[in-house]
């Protein structure tokens, strides 16, 4: 940590920064400048906690050096994770797709769209059971009788189950059937629930907030770490920008950002990420081009009809023609596509 | 509702949309320009569902007319809402303002804050039990013994007590305490949150997400409305923008917007708002002079000891300088400085 | 400036650092941290330059700590600088209005609007003959005889006039005529045209970039002082942020940000800064509140009939009743409606 | 064009709403909803002009129907525009790698950078001999001389050149030497260039405004476009948001909505979208995959020698790394790596 001092502090603000400091136990530098005096701080392991010394009198600006995650960061660890999701690996040599609807609306919706993405080539199978909708007058999902038909799907399948839990209190229920936990957008700094999904052993799939920074994004994995979850898998699915064409701004560069700054395996999902179905294959083949562990996209057998996010979703056909075109590119970024090793 | 068909789009498009659209019982109009067949659709009343059918064949562009919310909107109910905490009422001619610290540290912090903010003019008491933070690593609150304290400082500054609610599971218990419960910003679309404080009988004080726009904000609200809780008061607190020198960008537009589409009063937080000290009086004036309903303000006796937010807390001495430099700016704007009506 | 090395950074990669910046005549700091090495860099007064310094081997990052503005910064010049436009003086004691229609489209609108501006309380005119329009088949204005008209315009009225120059190449007709030379939003980094009005002894409204941060804002105002024209007034007109309800976001912080680190006066433009009439008078009143030392408004005599911005502009009317309003906001701010001193 | 009245406007407002309309020669159907009238206008070729019908008594708002463009819109020219340079063509099959220095700085670091690109694999050259630079203290390029070091470097490695122009004035300067003219980012919006670029029959590099739209990027191309010159690249770059890591966030979404919207090429550079040499391979391979037509990358011989933009520079020997990994990603993408045709 760096502390900088307003041109013209005091001796007596330089010492009162200083006692503060050797207090706490740490050692300092004073580095006097033609226009300012500088402090440095050796031995800061939580700086957050000393953002606070800015309000010191003397004070212009404090400046981080460190990292404010650790349990989740390269630093930490050097070698990359593997999530492991029944028998399939996140992470690894192969590039794993989930695929599903947005919202699970019906028996025959939801195993039509499993059966049809496997065939295509998908690894997962995805379906909100528990919607976080924006509007009070949206369709809120199916809730309980969701998770029923998931399973079902599953079995009828084989895929894995990825599903959305929207709070705490469910995190025991969805559990039960989801293979995967899905922290959504709105709820990656709802950290109640972060603590919560930290507590049972199912891998969990944090999507990006809206707009959280790459930091605060680790920061939220951190939370699950910190209760004793290290089954963590990333997914980018656009930011808030002002641009209104698309839905969100997909920020590929979050994938080689993550993977410099962390050992977290992430995926990216091209259809909340631009929210025009016409865009989803192109998004999806550079998803992977720059080395994305896989993809996560809507696919509902009739959009037009969808209760929700129609207009992202792809149908079956499309899919399956998307899929066939990723796979020159799994295998020019030297991945495999995914599916149960066997 | 507007239905705009593609360049080109057939007959047997433009029917199968008609024929969706007579079939959920609208009336509609076709009007075919020059280089597009456009679709009026009379009778929507919940405009979200029917964006799917943009993913229509043939369909361009869906271009909703009405808003999403109705409940809270000016449409709805013309004349001003007006919330009353205890003997105060927000949203009438008195300004209310609220400050304290960021969070309970403890008696001593607590209890000389507030009797210093209620000298200086303040009429309500903020104070955070329950913290929402970035890292796992922060200090989180000091929980039920926070609340207690809270409690203690009502009692002994007769100041109503705002504090803030971070789960659905946790209302009942802070709602014991609190004389208005804080959704903060992290929280605004968390809906299971929202849907709970809608049940109820609390004045709800609901912060603006960091990236929420005026109508998800306002759509939150509907939330909270549609449950049966219909004593919401909006608080601005800085939107999140390209701009790093101020912690957010406190958007003081969304006054007036806010007014101009709703009913319910709306009051501002320039403390997190721009996250530096030095600029919450003028932007306080400022807010006042926009026509905002009240301040939100945070107040520490040192506020380089605070376990949080510590640069942008003002010194009791300097909430009383800044209350003084209110005065003439709320005569100004034809509103009185608040307090129990006697 | 601090440098912070990787970890693991070699002693060779710490020695080549610290050898370039001897070389170039600099005193180092080497503080040798539990997880990082620092070295602080005394005696830097060109920061920009040596950010390529993150570019050597072992280098992390690259910490400037000094402001990479001078002569418009406050530590440079601590007392307000006043810019004097006729008998009229910005950034001193009173405060100036400066209204008149987005663009100048023929005599009897400008005329007609002027003398109602003056009438209403204004104390200079705006009006664009060179208009910058986004899109080439919009109204482009008048141009030379535009700037006919204005001075036809100040003859008549007596108001000093504000126009716009989008070129180089017009910036000494344009000066002929203007009292000052406006730089649009658009221009705030067209460097060529920054520079050719820092030759002029002409006072210059530079006006806040769609995107631009605090500290671009005053680098661009840093080129025209270096060039020798030190008679600047800033003008915050919204920023560019996810929400589409008001054209931009105003950023009134950025009054207070400003006067903080700049003796640079500042206006604000509530027109061209919300986009919605309704909305102008109370971000007026906001931005005085703030301490703005003026305004800038659009008004039109028949806002339906303009040929730009026409739903932003007020009536004469409008604009008449809205400077009444903002005489009490001016007293309780300690300052003075503007005018000629007499 | 849709105009939505207010609730309760009166006849009289609709039928000056009407009246007006057909004064300019529209057809207008009227539809009569349950809360709101609708008028449909049919014939609007211009659409900006008519958004001040939204200053019109009782109008709530304008909604326009139909794209601002037109010379450069899909609709207009449905088959792929390709941009000749030379004896190279951008736009078709081949994917052209444009890459050299930021900054031309001497003329052994071009010569030597020129040929070793060349080697590994570019079809044209870059350097900056006009460069627009935030802050007057730093580095503003080596003009003329620049310039004919460009035409140096392209004779000793047969590469034509992208050089940009920064004004106006220096646009006849700069065709004589440049193959490309490139339209930074910070001049999207400076018309007069975009204009005297229009009227060269030289093809015309357009970069996206750090904070620009699509539709604005479109519209800048368009004022090209409309002076006569139909030969331009547009080039993603990054646009700003709220994410700071990276140095802007690289939009590669815009690749597929520009190809859908328009029928320009459209290329990346990966090196100003990250602002990190580590990120550029990986985007640079997601652009290729996403559909661009090619890429422009930064490299410098020595990058922490670099007088701009060193930390986002790649060495030679990177560069070739990097196009070594592009070959498959060009082969998946069903395009081929770009060269003289011979």
């Amino acid at each position: 940590m760096i502390i900088v001092m307003r041109p013209g502090a005091t001796v007596e603000e330089q010492q009162g920064v200083k006692k503060r400091l050797e207090r706490e136990g740490f050692n300092i530098h004073f580095s006097q400048g033609v226009e300012r005096t500088i402090i440095g701080v050796i031995g800061d392991k939580t700086r957050l906690r000393w953002e606070t010394l800015a309000a010191m009198p003397g004070v212009e600006k404090v400046v981080p050096i460190l990292q404010p995650y650790k349990l989740v960061s390269r630093d930490f660890q050097p070698e990359d994770s593997i999530v492991q999701v029944k028998d399939l690996y996140v992470g690894g040599p192969q590039v794993q797709i989930i695929a599903g609807p947005c919202a699970v609306e019906g028996r025959s919706q939801l195993i039509e769209t499993a059966l049809a993405v496997r065939e295509a080539g998908a690894t997962m199978l995805r379906g909100g059971a528990y919607k976080p909708r924006t509007s009070p007058y949206s369709f809120q999902g199916l809730a309980a009788k969701g998770l029923e038909l998931l399973a079902e799907a599953r079995e009828k399948s084989g895929l894995p189950v990825v599903t959305e839990v929207t709070d705490k209190e469910l995190v025991a229920e969805v559990a039960e059937v989801a293979d995967v936990l899905q922290i959504g957008s709105r709820n990656m700094q709802n950290f109640a629930l972060l603590q919560a999904v930290g507590r049972v052993s199912k891998p969990v799939l944090l999507k990006r907030g809206l707009s959280a920074t790459i930091e605060e994004w680790l920061l939220a994995a951190e939370y699950i770490f910190s209760e004793g979850n290290s089954q963590v898998i990333l997914c980018e699915r656009g930011i808030r920008t002002f641009e209104t064409y698309t839905r969100n701004t997909l920020d590929l560069s979050a994938v080689p950002a993550v993977k410099h700054l962390s050992h977290l395996p992430v995926i990216v999902d091209p259809s909340h990420g631009t929210g025009l179905s016409y865009m989803i294959a192109p998004m999806a083949r550079a998803a992977l081009a720059a080395g994305a562990d896989g993809l996560m996209v809507e696919v509902h057998p009739t959009p037009a009809e969808a209760l929700s996010d129609g207009p992202q979703s792809l149908t079956p056909e499309q899919f399956a023609a998307m899929v066939k075109e990723l796979s020159p590119i799994i295998s020019a970024s030297r991945r495999e596509m995914g599916g149960a090793t066997s």
